[in-house]
């Protein structure tokens, strides 16, 4: 199996043999998981966790472990539980967007309707729960469930303000902050909980620089969707401007310089029409737009590593790194 | 606030208004998480846990608590996050059903949207695995867990198994036993669980009277709906025959004496073509389905009560076995 965002990482090649080699158990133990669904159940959950994502959340989890004393075989069960969480999100947003493609495939709600999709997110989740409280730690599996619920709340601010004009950059932040950034930050400091270090220091700074790599990961994936890039994405794109969710390029292009776009942007969005931007692409005050949003999200990077470089250092620390400059030439790349 | 179907049992009435204090205690604890969501998922929270359902769930914890050594105050908690993941099941399931009122109010997904609904589902979930997280009890979580998995399950099977004339009685016997009595079954046994009992059969066997009661609930729920009996329930009724869920009484259709009713219920569910059951209700082979569906009921809450008697005498046993009565008259005024 391929894990194209790793590979793409410039990692030694004995680093990234190693990573690999971890996501494939992260893969078998997801894999595992879904035997234990009833035969019922099994045949939709295949398809679901082929796995074909990008396993950013396991990757966080394996190189935080790695980083912080070891891997161990509580990383593996908290890296799959992570994942499926995540997908059990995907399986709703994708409900809820009316979402027909997601990394080149048919979304289970276009495969087997809303109905359906619904409770194979719900079960998703509840196994979820049944591999958090395996681990054993009560501590554990309550910050886990705070993460989940934050993970709700910010969905449902997010659905709560679509077409919201009155919404704020802040507004935004907080919103991604709870619906992405929580996930990522779980991963780093859940990682650093299970080691059972005596400083709790260490797991709060890498909630915060989860944190930071969560909001930027979602800058990019909001920018992707205004340029309408579906390649790399392989899923329905261009659906945030047409369900009127607010995301960080429109706000600069509401305050842009070119009165003409701003005004145009904030006359659709007042009558919750879809604005044309395909047609806005080649502009200058576009570009600028995706240009401000990705400094944001590079600026997010460059605090995320002097977090890291408060760790020993270590391959995996190394490996961390360059997981953050690559999501730099991500956000870059959008600016082509 | 009231609490009418305890209202309905002929307890002692010093009895009474103490299951009535308790269970406002799980209220007041319900209304309290409802505090923990940021103000805006506050007040859709508000309005879906205002509280008038029958409580049916938490009164079994309590009444249970209180049979096996008292009531404590994690036992509060269980009961809250139990009734919590009950809700959660419901406002999804409302959504799938398209169901537009329950318990004489109009469902979330009415008020606000399939979207929203699926969301705040989540969010109650997610609320409950943080209240079952904070009883610090691994085990007791693990169950929880799997409870919640298996509700996911049977929900599941029912949604796939819609207009199929190849269901058997036991596979509907399988559906309810997952949908419905693993959270009576969870009720009860949990609360033996949360005691730290030095004998774990006691729980087993709680389990087994809780799953015995749930899955006599669920046929007097399934006769109710066929009946189109709405005053009592307060939601939208007849929506099994609309939507293709086979329930025991149809299963009695199918194999009624009078071939001209079965023929007629087999040919419109072959076709995905409601019954016209009101047509059907005053037939005799209908009355004599819903007999035999009672029947059923009567049987098991006959067997839950045999479970019971192996507990030490005392109020709350006597208690729970004036539940079991009750359940036993509100299946027999089916037959009036």
């Amino acid at each position: 199996m391929s894990f194209p965002f790793f590979s793409k990482l410039r990692h030694k090649k004995e680093h990234l043999k190693l990573i690999k080699q971890e996501l494939q158990r992260v893969r078998s133990e997801i894999a595992a998981q879904v035997q234990e669904f009833q035969p019922h159940v099994q045949q939709y959950m295949e398809d679901i966790c082929h796995g074909h994502g990008k396993m950013i959340r396991p990757g966080l989890v394996l190189l935080t472990a790695a980083a912080t004393g070891g891997i161990k075989d509580e990383h593996i069960t908290f890296a799959a539980l992570l994942e499926m969480v995540h997908m059990a999100s995907l399986v709703h947003d994708d409900v809820l967007d009316k979402a027909e493609t997601r990394r080149d495939r048919p979304t289970p709600n276009a495969l087997w309707g809303n109905e359906l999709a619904v409770l194979l997110g719900d079960i998703l989740l509840a196994q979820a729960m049944v591999m958090g409280s395996r681990i054993g730690d009560t501590r554990f599996t309550h910050k886990m469930a705070l993460a989940t619920r934050d993970l709700c709340q910010g969905e449902i601010e997010q659905s709560t303000r679509l077409w919201d004009i009155e919404m704020s950059r802040a507004d935004y932040y907080e919103i991604i902050r709870k619906k992405t950034a929580t996930l990522f930050a779980m991963a780093m400091s859940g990682a650093a909980m299970l080691q059972n270090l005596e400083d709790t220091e260490t797991a709060d700074h890498l909630h915060r620089m989860g944190t930071l790599l969560g909001i930027s990961y979602q800058i990019y994936d909001d920018c992707l969707d205004l340029l309408g890039i579906d390649e790399a994405a392989g899923k329905t794109l261009g659906t945030d401007a047409e369900k009127g969710k607010l995301t960080l390029p429109m706000f600069f292009l509401l305050e842009s310089s070119s009165e003409d776009i701003a005004a145009q942007v904030r006359e659709a969005i007042e009558n919750h029409r879809e604005v044309n931007y395909a047609a806005l692409r080649h502009t200058e005050g576009f570009r600028e737009a995706i240009r401000l949003s990705v400094n944001e999200g590079l600026t997010r990077n460059e605090e995320a590593r002097e977090v890291l470089w408060m760790l020993p250092e270590s391959p995996a620390r190394e490996a961390l790194a360059e997981m953050t400059y690559r999501l730099d030439e991500m956000l870059q790349d959008c600016c082509r």
